[in-house]
């Protein structure tokens, strides 16, 4: 039986989840209050749809898109609600409350939210089992990876049942163990980043240089196997052990002398000009048209490979 | 007209280079004083070289691959030198001063060091300015990338003719801009592996999910997209600049609370005991084995898309 979700906000994180939902199969409800908003949705959803759709056999795309102004229209029969309301906290508090209210007690909301702790939103609620995190990453619609985060009153049935969710329309969950800021990967990425940016203050490398060792270097083996095990394979027969006795101590000094560079406004003239050389008179629009179908790419030889 | 490398060195990294260079239809002169290392070598070389030839149309891979005990037949008439023996400096010192002896001043020699700057290497040589730092990334045969790195004597031609070469055989280059402790992608490396052990010591997520959320997000993405263009599609039209406005406050908040972990025994336990659980039981051999084989499939996506 097909199933339907509410979309809550047709942002750029809302779209990307109306298309995923859609290219799945799922009937999609799109809530947002501004008009052109509205107006814009249904055919940037379908664009996205339809080419997630085509990455493997058989995909079909959703027509049944609709859109709402209206928050009790648009959640009305849903089976699941993901929520991508702005950042913050008093408004997600209303949203939160009128959901409740709305929604039968076995329909799970689960927040897009990069920032938030739902825990405090969870407060004075009838059904606060029902409301989880589940954070997407940028494209949301290409990117398989989702944070599943409870907060302190959400039920461990919830969090299973959405992880399911989640894994059954192609994304691939992650469990976060407590409410933290930046989550799991948010945080990892600002760890790479700082150093990403201190090296280029000191006049190690380029911005440039940098984005490149990732491309062709780190990102591209990071995309095959993660951080820990890449150590464990660089352990040879001993693994990880074998690698920690060897490099640990190594390692732990350089961890000790790395810095946390400061945003000066001659720093962020420094990564801003150099960001602009790497991008060579290139729009972002343009850059980010090529990201996309590069992971587009990559998406499919990993159907593809699944398929096999 | 065809060229030949003198490959000093048959281990990981040594093996690697040769097929990499054997793909790229060049004469192979592969130096090792261990017999036992020698005899295995061509195979090794042959397979690895096979695979490389095999992703692009109209591979070839050379047939001139030759073993060598004796430092001075190995380099005879070569081309160019790449140098992989033991990070030992003065064991290093003294195959510096050999080859400076035995080549022409035009021949270059690049290190593969990860560890050692070669500016104290250069002391006393002949010609210092033809030595140069070329460190790859494993593994060697399908990794694109390789920093280039000067030692203080290392002449600025011979930092362009060795970019030319390498990149001329389909490896992909940058400059590191001083001799630092880790070049610049280790630097990173250990920067993101810092906050994934301490995420892990933190109870946050699983070392497996640690791993997920690079194969499934971070890793995914910079392998299209490095970290700073990452941030300046991050900021839409207003780019880098307005990313930093925006988010950059609470980005460097967290940097300041990125703390450094001590690798106790309980902590490497913990770490071990995690990446065996998401290794399954499989061996490292096989783990590497299928590392390899996707990012094959990756190179080859690399190839054809450059192809069209």
């Amino acid at each position: 039986m097909a199933q339907t979700v509410a979309i809550l906000g047709a942002g750029v994180i809302g779209l990307g989840w109306a298309a995923h939902f859609a290219a799945h199969g799922w009937g999609v409800r799109l809530f947002d209050p501004d008009a052109a908003r509205r107006d814009a949705a249904p055919a940037a959803v379908a664009e996205k749809a339809a080419l997630l759709a085509s990455l493997s056999e058989g995909g079909v795309v959703s027509t049944e898109i609709t859109v709402h102004g209206d928050l009790a229209d648009a959640v009305a029969g849903v089976d699941f609600v993901q929520e991508n309301t702005p950042e913050r906290l008093d408004l997600k508090k209303e949203v939160f409350q009128a959901l409740d209210a709305l929604l039968p007690p076995e329909v799970i909301v689960s927040s897009s939210t990069s920032g938030l702790p739902i825990t405090p939103l969870q407060e004075g609620l009838a059904h606060p089992e029902r409301f989880v995190t589940g954070h997407p990453f940028n494209p949301v619609h290409l990117m398989p990876l989702v944070e599943v985060v409870a907060g302190e009153k959400t039920s461990a049935e919830t969090v299973a049942r959405v992880t399911e969710l989640y894994e059954r329309t192609g994304k691939v969950t992650i469990r976060v163990n407590r409410e933290a800021s930046g989550h799991l990967a948010n945080r990892l990425q600002a760890a790479l980043w700082r150093e990403a940016v201190a090296v280029v203050e000191d006049g190690l490398a380029s911005v440039e240089d940098v984005d490149k060792a990732l491309v062709h270097g780190l990102g591209l083996r990071w995309s095959v196997c993660g951080p820990h095990m890449t150590f464990h394979l660089g352990g040879g027969d001993g693994g990880l052990r074998h690698f920690i006795e060897h490099l640990g101590p190594g390692i732990q000094k350089r961890w000790q002398e790395f810095r946390s560079p400061v945003l000066t406004p001659d720093l962020v003239e420094t990564l801003v000009s150099g960001v602009e050389q790497e991008a060579d008179g290139a729009s972002t629009e343009a850059l980010a048209a090529e990201r996309d179908a590069a992971l587009i790419a990559l998406l499919r030889l990993r159907y593809a490979s699944k398929a096999d």
